[in-house]
């Protein structure tokens, strides 16, 4: 188990659209907030989705958890800070957590594991090679 | 040009999710609503999706047009009226209608303009056989 | 804690613009289906958004899970089952399952927790009347 | 009819749950982009909904319009331009295109129709003070 933290922090667009008429940010809206932190972690940590599918794979979500603390409110910013939780199995686990920009208040934490398929959909259970180079380069 | 009139009707699933902090559906939404249409349509006459990727293509939209008249409340029901609109061209034409179930009041009308693209995404000019007849089958 | 189990089965209308680039329905958009069931649930028992609101509550979704079993193809039929789990608090908790339909092959499981607060956005921290009614009269 | 041209560029956000099967960004997300490039026309030019709202109104939209050229595939980063259309009527008019930002290409060009309401959904039918104010700021 690695000792490194990788931490990114992505000030997310939230769009009118992305309410509800509890007039605050439709819950299953911050599935999409996680994405875009998994994608900024991916582009400031060299782990895009591009580039695993050019190695082979695909890693899809098989696991997502979300606690709600505070709503969301239309105009209000807001920022998503993705952090990687290392493990020796052939996942990549990420925990997240959504904060409002003016006062950095949590609005909701949660975590995503996801597991490496071929391009044929077949689970692998040993992490692949590309990825621990990456864990290599990374967490060492 | 033809004359017979190809008509399905698809009763909406309107989610809370897809209201907006205005308290309706965010405007968006109604190309879900549209897509349910041509979906069910489909299914009613014989012309799916997956049909037509069999037959070696895709029929992406290529245009899009919405005109809301009345605004759709969370816990409305509504349906959609989907009617095809022959041309000579290589192209699938659908108008839509988005009708208040209670009083069938119009609460929108639309319309898209699809074309076919092979597997590679090339255009493709000329009507492929297999939808020549589907045509010869439904609207002589 | 009560004995009886009230459940709900609701077919999901999946839709073409769910799917993602991996040829199957984007991860964030079961938490829609949840909402489905959810929905589908209060129908069928007298639990609908709008009655909760009309008696001066809304109830957010405070927390969510979701495992990920199977991928979901567009194309495929699916439903949701939606189990409603009691507890003493002044909360509402919902199992979530998400099946094939030609199979009932699970595709994920889930789970939500959601309170009560006011139209002013203010927690209850014990059941409001109208629910414990409710109760008493599904459960008992 | 005013002379002045407002212009405003925002980078899109393209969310891999937005492509779709066919491995391009579903057609119906571009309203999405719409709105961004409305939001950030707001933020340039003073015309953000929030302050339409805290002036009494609402500007749902009433009519929208797409036409897609090429499609916008996961990994590409595109931009919104959007345009302020003048007209004498109580109504907000925009322009958008979407382009690639790798070669600036247009992918998708559309227009929308706003217009005002009050918060209790009333139309208005000539152009509120406040509005006519903004006008006179930035376009003579």
């Amino acid at each position: 188990m690695n000792e490194k933290i990788l931490t990114d922090r992505y000030d997310i667009n939230v769009r009118f659209g992305e309410t509800d008429a509890m007039g605050v940010v439709w819950h299953g809206n911050y599935l999409k907030f996680f994405e875009d932190g998994r994608e900024s972690f991916g582009r400031s940590y060299g782990l895009k989705y591009l580039w695993i599918f050019e190695n082979g794979f695909y890693t899809p979500i098989v696991s997502i958890k979300c606690d709600y603390k505070k709503p969301l409110y239309y105009g209000e910013d807001a920022y998503v800070i993705t952090r990687y939780r290392d493990c020796e199995a052939a996942k990549i686990q990420f925990e997240y957590e959504i904060r409002r920009s003016s006062d950095d208040v949590i609005l909701a934490i949660g975590e995503s594991l996801q597991v490496f398929i071929t391009h044929e959909h077949e689970l692998i259970l040993t992490s692949p090679q590309f990825f621990l180079e990456w864990k290599k380069k990374y967490l060492e």
